[in-house]
């Protein structure tokens, strides 16, 4: 009989109930599966009076971590606090402890991944994290084991269901974005305070995460340039559905020929036939798109207690094959400390989408034709609504463009021109989205024998 | 410096050239990801005076599998033979020589893999086989570790190219099947005798594979009830399109409550907003139900030099990765020998849909809906098409039905009397497809905190 993998869970939450609910109810399943035996030897929370779902027999409970940390007897510990502190300084004591650690914890990753990895790697023992990223959607492993043998070129995905819930809510039933935010907290699909994940805080922790691993690059949160979603109005939604787009919360991480990487996470138009435009409600989906696979699509839950405990136990299943005797052999992908990117560069797209509010009757429409020009920003369509803008007293008119492709930079400075316009309420400065193109949807593998040039050993 | 993973490569046609093209393309990646450097010792194959895409050492070519399999310094042997025989005999030499497997022969491990996985067990090597199902799609991964510690409930999908192929340009393009075929054939999607993918033989070897690992039982090809899409015509799917469906070859893998196992491979018609609807051309694609996850969805290049090579390789990569002092841990899933399921069921569908040809002028309709009601199938639609049903020179008219739920032993009756009626042209016999509708979208993760009682642990 195999010497049982004992493990210690810190943070008795939904995420941790879900976790002991799985670890009970498949225990017959794991038992076989699993070379060694999974024994829970400790659970941990500040707080143990809350009632929760599951039963745990009352000796496994402490709120003191050290008990964890500091029992010898356990092989791993389960990080389920959230947050990056005191969660960072539990993960370094247990790494410096001997144990392997299995976290679920994105903020602390995008911030100290590199570190972390590093001290495990030198401690010879594991850092796993399924479940920091996509929830039950298997995108760490998919991309560190599956896809190893790849030259990762682009990764793109919908990576908080909170805001592809309060998206598809805005686009489905018609409702304000205040609207659907106080939807998706009624229904317990947004915290109470929602900032993290409107303002796209959370999913530019887990496209930092993906990023790091895919470029093998020192890549962070403060990398990622983040836009959040709570501008847009369902009129911004309806008229962007008119001309057959979906706007998503999307999060793209990028590399160029010349090693510059673009990360980025922020609200944009994606063609309705491109696979994540049909990712909806509290899903996510990513594409990954590597040399020499092509590309690879995948849509999951991206969280709640099931979806997370199927991740978390994905590690420790992976923990209970490791040889006991030996260090474990290295993961084939990591994230190296202070291995910067070559530069930040902008994630490609195929023109801009603006919603200009402008407070003058006539003139605005060849004002703004006439600074685009100016600024040598292909204008493929320009456009303003008949009624008033929405929640503006009849005061307002939106004005909509799509651009043709054009730099951000060139963009950027024809929307200067056009926030210091005297018909401009300065309130309401213009708003600038990406948008994808049926043309740019994913290279799902050529047949053509070539590899891009892009992607040639350098 | 870790010792090198030698490896042995039989077979140099398509896909060797895709797996040494990526370890020549990826080399500065493989070596840094890999813990043993991947070396290529050897590469076998019948013909070596074929010109190839890819450029190898002549001193590494041999046309004698023995010098790959007797030679005691290659670690792990690559089949990429495909068949039967002879790549049965040399994958169990492979193992009985002690040597790792990889291998993409889907048709073998169908009719084999139990006992091949078996003896790798005794061996103590591992018999990898990533390639064999869904190109570079990476789902025997997925389903064997990221899953592994969920009860899979069903999973089905799109495995074969070819026919997404075929039915993609039938729908799309307005063909007959005889030309979507020669399309197919000509694009290099489909070989010259295209039997095994249009009669669904090579997608049933593939739902066998994953139904013995899902479920831990022995099934084999011969367990897969299998119906090809020959039959169907461009008529068959503007019909189908017009009622929301898309006709695809599906491939399902089912546990009901009793341990009873449905396998099978046909034609279904499936809700328009159904995942696997919007899988088109020579993409794959899945769907795995699971407890706790909840489900998920993979779409991917399903085969091909470039995407199979990125599946090889990971399997490869996974073996540098395995302490050479030690056994290998036994896999988390696997297929047992003789263990089999309780009892072969139907998939369940939502209903069927019926393509009656007659040759009566009047009179056929009320002949049909008299013998589904004497069966007790319940009929949601009945049409006879006002034109007359092509190919047949104005002779034959066309009748569809939609049925409710009904079970396939009631419809297999009703068709039986309908087959024997006057009216039926016995060359062209009813076509019986189930269809999927919309309610039957995958449970994507219920946030309800009750396992459903089939799931319960036995």
């Amino acid at each position: 009989m195999a010497k049982p993998l004992k493990m210690g869970l810190i943070g008795f939450g939904n995420i941790g109930c879900g976790v002991i609910q799985a670890l009970q109810d498949n225990r017959d399943l794991l038992d076989a599966r699993c070379p060694r035996p999974l024994e829970l030897r400790r659970v941990c929370d500040v707080d143990l009076r809350r009632p929760r779902p599951v039963e745990v027999d009352s000796a496994l409970l402490t709120n003191d971590a050290q008990e964890v940390i500091g029992d010898p007897d356990i092989d791993v510990v389960i990080e389920l606090v959230g947050g990056i502190e005191p969660a960072r300084t539990l993960v370094e004591a247990a790494l410096r402890a001997g144990k392997h650690v299995v976290t679920a914890n994105k903020a602390m990753l995008a911030r100290h991944g590199a570190e972390l990895l590093a001290l495990a790697a030198e401690k010879k023992v594991r850092l796993l994290f399924e479940a920091a990223v996509g929830g039950g959607m298997p995108v760490i492993r998919v991309l560190t084991e599956c896809l190893a043998a790849n030259r990762i070129t682009r990764i793109e995905g919908i990576l908080n269901g909170t805001c592809n819930y309060i998206l598809t809510r805005m686009s489905a039933a018609g409702l304000s974005f205040e609207d659907a935010l106080a939807d998706a907290q009624k229904n317990g699909y947004a915290e109470p305070d929602p900032t993290a994940d409107v303002e796209s805080i959370d999913a530019a922790n887990k496209i930092a995460i993906l990023a790091a691993l895919a470029f093998g690059l020192d890549i962070r949160y403060e990398d990622v340039s983040r836009e959040g979603i709570s501008k847009l109005t369902h009129d911004d939604l309806k008229a962007a559905a008119i001309n057959g787009y979906v706007i998503k919360q999307r999060a793209v991480a990028e590399m160029d020929e010349d090693g510059g990487v673009a990360v980025s996470v922020r609200p944009t138009l994606l063609w309705k036939d491109h696979p994540l435009a049909r990712v909806d409600g509290v899903l996510n989906g990513m594409i990954i798109e590597a040399w020499p696979v092509g590309a690879i699509h995948l849509v999951g839950p991206g969280a709640g207690p099931r979806p997370t405990a199927s991740a978390v136990l994905s590690d420790v299943m992976a923990l209970s094959a490791l040889d006991e005797r030996n260090a474990p052999p290295p993961p084939f992908l990591t994230i190296p400390v202070r291995e910067k990117p070559s530069a930040h560069i902008e994630a490609s797209c195929d023109g801009y989408w603006l919603r200009i509010l402008s407070s003058s009757e006539f003139g605005a429409v060849a004002d703004v034709a006439r600074i685009l020009t100016k600024h040598r920003v292909p204008t493929e369509w320009i456009e303003e609504e008949p009624q008033p803008a929405a929640g503006s007293d009849g005061a307002l008119k939106t004005i909509r463009v799509f651009t043709g492709e054009a730099s951000e930079e060139a963009v950027g400075r024809a929307v200067a021109d056009f926030n210091a316009a005297a018909w401009c309420p300065p309130e309401s400065p213009v708003l600038v989205l990406p948008l994808i193109q049926e043309t740019s949807a994913p290279n799902w593998g050529s047949e053509s024998g070539e590899m891009p040039s892009s992607l040639s050993p350098i």
